[in-house]
């Protein structure tokens, strides 16, 4: 069979771990991994030997099983749960007859494909947040050295005022910072099990039980204590379930309400686009007329196959990228919220595959930056030309100020813009405000000075530094 | 002039609280209370005369100003507040003239509408908060009523398994609470003034305080003490203006790190979904042919301009018509991370309208969905009827358990499966499962129960009432 | 009561004719207008009398009617024709009672609102293609004026090879051209009344054809002639309302197939893309460091409230803001193909504002870019001087091609490749090569003239000059 | 290496010949069909021997290739074309070293990958459409068939008026043609190669043509006669190009203005959604309540993990999976049309993966929904029998129109929806009718005939049926 993905069209994630840990084959051991922590669950609670629960626990692996197959034979029953049970049964047949009856027992292919789906988001998740932390790491190193690397502040594509890259590289890190905290508190709580069984009662799995507790020899007794037969085991059997599986249990079964994976949807488009800020920065400083920043090198980087001097922000482009994507793919999860009935006909199938996409661009954006801010070039004279460049009208605003009290606020302002007006037409900013104004030519000289007016900027730095090593 | 805006595109805002609440004049009303704002932090921290404050806090009301003429001529700089800035300077110069000097001192449009925006945002979200709440109370009654009340469990479109009504309504409740809960705690952490100045180092603020140091007594004093003139004067400033607002104070200026409001987009999208679910379930079951439901009657409610039977589901159509919008307003704004520089030419411009829609379709669905839960019209008659109507089929799974252990549980399924074919074209599922196997007739029957075959549905509600109650 | 929207958080159509083509007050009229319409088709095919016809035709004016209570009352059947064909009959039972039993007859809602909404498209379709006529005609002058303009070309955000400003004016102006001519065709032939009464039969408009030719002197001769009553009534009510309209007349009614929706939708997407492909080159080309253009000069257009000597590229920024928006709501109209039954409870409603927002943000993109692009100020010094400013590492690929009959063309690419890492370090691109190649320094001198290497540009400029002139 | 994609999470195309079609092999090989058709394109205008153009078309075979290495070294570049002009160039080298100085002369990565992604979309298309020439088909004969099928018209979700299944079956087939006949105009018309080389002015084509025609024997002849060397050389080489690859030749270079792909997959949007419309149609009559429609039966179609009795609509299942992620795959690519510069940083390398996702789903759903037609079961006794259920009710909008000349057109339509309200409630709708009005009861008779009430229906399905046979 032919290769359908091997990345070539999604270069920001080819070969990463996080397109390995949501491949096809991973989910397909999610699934392997559900199953067979479900039938751990039951042998905990009683009913299924132990040694079943091993065994099938042994079998469950992916590389026992024909996975394009698998997944043409998901078009019949429109999910690829149906077919992986048939498999697993006829694998367990032939390998171990005694445990073929009790995989799936009681189960739909709801709980296993979700709680599978929740796994490969786990697995995942650790991966980005350890890419994440290892940029904040680079960057908390980039704002400290930079807390006075003087560079143009830009707001609307033009100069604005002076700020500093240090300022620059804390703004990145407490914004990663915030987005990986969030991420954490998701991974943590919110990456739970689903188990309702057909249409979220449970039913099946009682059924089974019921089956089991009339063999057991303190039926009488509980039922002498007007115990109903099966009180709690539902919460039971679901809390061992996400013991097994490390995840969590949660309030209620979710099969049709789509909350934990539309979360996790929104949450990686919020760090897909906190990693596509910075590399949306970058690329704007690393602009040939601006060349304040490049990427760091390496063999191959950012090549072209026409021109031989380029030098092109390669990894800033496959991290914006990603972030171009990301929400549109989070919104179809959202949309798939509207999930009609126990499960419904479409929408939930419709999450799959934006879900996949979700964790593996973002995933791939964060390996992708994490390569980037770890080998930043800062080029601090080119920032400081350009600072210079527009001679002085980077400080207009405090020019402005300056005049207010004499002058009046608007009309001072007013003042500064005719002045700045002749400036850009090529004159002196000094000779054009003088010209308006009298003004003490060593006073004016100070307010010139643009390393005068960061303002807050090391303050600023100084307590983002101090907030990320607290 | 026209009126662009009455609603009448969107019925499911139209004239609720939420549609005011996100209006023009509520956004004027914000930029100037942030403008007030602004000013008495500035008073409190001994920039700006505190009467002055006082003065510009009482003009700084939306009725004194032209809103259409504020909104063409904010075309100019891109942004309304260039234009509010001189409106209000220009009726302060009439009304008040020591004051003009003192609005919009070292400030910069983001700042006053950034945070306008979030005024706007937590005024919004305290009416869906409160209407959250009361659909939560109604979904709470809804499912203590029907604990008990058996409905089909309907997956993919067809009878899957019995249900109950009790844990329908309780699924909606727990998946709003859990909703709300999460908006709740972003209204109390997550809604942050903006104060940065022209490119988030808070220069302009600090040009001012310069100014009036220079003026005040201590001045010397401190120099003495070798304290730096400004030192913690942003910090404080930020968390007096944040004070002002009944807002939080970020770690950072975020004017281009747009966290914030994408977070917040993000879990109205939450918000509009989980209403939504709730919609298209109550749509599927008041079909003609299923008539579970019915929502609360009302004149005029469910019209249709042609047919004088019809009685539509109108509220659940406005909420469903919501909940498919929001979730691309809301990927605009994870988009719109992408804010490269330190403000975006376009990106923060692309924000504002689609931010409105989520808080007002939000606001409007959740008002929506209160008066729909509140009076929704249960018939657990035609519930149990429906139930029956396949003649047993929506127990098969039950029967199938009930046959594993003597047939083993793939051959169980199969002859269960070839009996409903068979009942399914017509005959009965119990003499088309005699025919296949040897059944004790009470222990069919009473496998049959569908009220004996709702697994822990009982429980699970209980266990979400009690949750709710906590 | 409030203004909702006065285009306060949208100033990209503040102000603008495409925001008036869009307002309620024009949808009102729109619907108004399809309901004269309507009876004076029905009049035309003898159902109404002539006179009545011209009665309902004056008193259909949105200025007799109240908005804002239109769009409250809105919510009750989910629709806004409801309540509007009861005031329509209010309003003629007071002024002509005779004409009030013959509004609506027959009619349903969504005949009106997608009608209406045909009307409002195609009047707002008619200011943007005017709009994009201009815009076609501004850049062919751009492009005929600057065919021989040298600038950088650059990809990836680096200099790659020179261009010229003529192919870039002239790749807008294709691109600006192509959208229009799709535009075009989509406003004269895919603008269609919508005719299907309740369900899609028309059999309401049947119905009362039928009363009125129980009334008609030639009944009995047509049905002698075994006619059925009502042949092709259908048919010719439908092409009379789309004559009445203005209009195309549909295959079938596509009350429940929104293809006509989706696709306006869908178009209007690429006109917003095409401008903001325009208003992202503006701005990259606007920037401080690189300043090749910049945006025309208007009082108060692109100031900061902060800094004197800004000069935003707001035009531009007002661009991008609304390409950034377009997509998405342009996505929930191809989203609510999927209506269900003969008419959706809620996938029709969700239409309405998402369209709006397309036609208005698309059409005040138009008119901003018009503007734009008319006063656009070009600097071909400027643009030459950042051609020169790497010493010639933008023609690094001629000098490859140059070698490459020497050395071999990977060869040839890696040697320039090495030279251009030693120039871009600080040294002479030419020093650096000498050292690696004997090279004729004429012949170094001819290929290093940029000038000299802009391919077939002036050539391609040529053509689409011509080809738009055609 | 583990298998990334086999089709697991998005059953609607596993398998499918859409699949393989968009496979990361069949992209490659369309690389490599554009570096050979390139090369026979320079070959036929004298810049390559021809026997080396042959010997490349040899070797052009995406099997010598190492497709996962390709893959990850795509990440330098962010594109895969530098790798594989590498590979190529490295095959040719070993294999027919004359040849390899000949691969991708002039050209540029954007030039081949483009016209491979215009490859894969065209080949991909021509599966689509004769899908959906295949379901038109069958939607034909439905609607044929059904021409006199009684049914309920539904409208927010209730009986509104009666219809017939023929009309329905019009309907979708009217949709469907409507949506084939735009894809297949693009596919005849919009589907174009790329050729600009570096930065769009085709210098490097051109600077190896110099080459050439210095070798050439005509050069002095033509520079006699005053003809620029190249004069025409980049048209005639584009449409060499585009003839050899079976595309069409643009009317400029389309790097950075991206219509054609934008305009691409908003058409598939389209087809995605009329297909979508429907799947939903389906599932909404084939409901267990409803039951007027089955899928087509087949071996482990519609089966469910745990429910021996289900049979779910899974064909429309897969495709509104489908349908509900499209717009949002589109919307990206809407979004990318803001591409800055010669080539972007990014919104160039965001479209792959949403194009192919827009190409393949949307297959996959033309091939599921053309097996669903081609077998979809039809229940006509039941779609009778729901009409009848109501008693009545279904042609309430009858009733009223045959009052309203006696009572008055508001007040017959409150008459009868008293009636209405009072049979709901479980009475008789005509003794409740007859209760307000004295009514001949012969003429209530043929009224309440819900056959006699379908208005134009034949006559619709008759001239859908006429114009899809001309």
């Amino acid at each position: 069979m032919s290769i359908i993905d091997a990345g070539l069209l999604s270069p920001v994630r080819a070969g990463t771990a996080a397109e390995a840990a949501t491949s096809d084959e991973a989910w397909l051991q999610a699934m392997l991994d559900a199953e067979a922590a479900l039938v751990r669950a039951q042998a905990a609670l009683g009913n299924v030997p132990e040694q079943v629960a091993r065994t099938i626990t042994h079998w469950a692996r992916a590389d026992h099983f024909d996975l394009p197959e698998l997944a043409r034979r998901s078009r019949g029953a429109a999910n690829p749960v149906v077919a992986l049970v048939q498999q697993l049964t006829e694998l367990l047949t032939a390998k171990a007859p005694e445990a073929a009856d009790y995989v799936h027992r009681g189960s739909t292919s709801q709980d296993i494909f979700d709680t599978a789906l929740m796994l490969v988001s786990a697995r995942t998740l650790d991966l980005v947040l350890a890419d994440l932390d290892g940029i904040v790491d680079s960057l908390r190193t980039l704002a400290a050295e930079h807390t006075g690397t003087l560079m143009p502040g830009r707001t609307l594509a033009m100069h604005a005022v002076p700020t500093t890259f240090g300022l620059k590289a804390a703004g990145w890190m407490v914004a990663v910072r915030t987005a990986a905290a969030r991420l954490h508190r998701l991974r943590s709580q919110g990456l739970v099990v689903q188990l309702g069984g057909a249409a979220g009662t449970l039913a099946g799995y009682l059924a089974y039980e019921h089956l089991h507790r009339e063999d057991r020899e303190d039926r009488e007794d509980r039922e002498d204590r007007g115990e109903p037969p099966t009180e709690g085991y539902a919460r039971r059997l679901t809390e061992r379930f996400a013991a097994e599986t490390g995840l969590r249990a949660p309030a209620l079964p979710w099969h049709s309400h789509r909350t934990p994976v539309a979360a996790l949807a929104s949450e990686l488009a919020l760090v897909a686009g906190v990693l596509g800020k910075t590399a949306v920065d970058v690329q704007s400083l690393a602009r040939t007329e601006v060349a304040e920043l490049a990427e760091p090198a390496a063999e191959g980087r950012g090549v072209s196959s026409a021109m031989p001097q380029k030098r092109n922000p390669a990894l800033a482009t496959l991290i914006r990228s990603a972030a171009l994507q990301v929400p549109a793919h989070a919104s179809i999860l959202t949309q798939c919220l509207l999930s009609e009935d126990e499960r419904s006909a479409g929408a939930w199938h419709a999450e799959w595959q934006p879900l996949r996409e979700c964790l593996r661009l973002t995933g791939g954006a964060a390996h992708t930056a994490r390569e980037l801010v770890a080998g930043l070039e800062v080029f601090p004279e080119r920032m400081r030309a350009n600072v210079d460049m527009t001679g002085g009208l980077i400080v207009s605003e405090r020019l402005a100020a300056a005049l207010a009290p004499a002058l009046g606020k608007a009309a001072a302002k007013a003042a500064v813009g005719r002045a700045a007006a002749e400036a850009a037409g090529g004159g002196s900013l000094v000779s054009a405000l003088a010209a308006q104004e009298p003004l003490d030519a060593a006073r004016l000289a100070d307010l010139l000075d643009p390393a005068a007016y960061t303002g807050a900027a090391d303050e600023l730095v100084r307590d983002a530094l101090r907030e990320a090593d607290a």
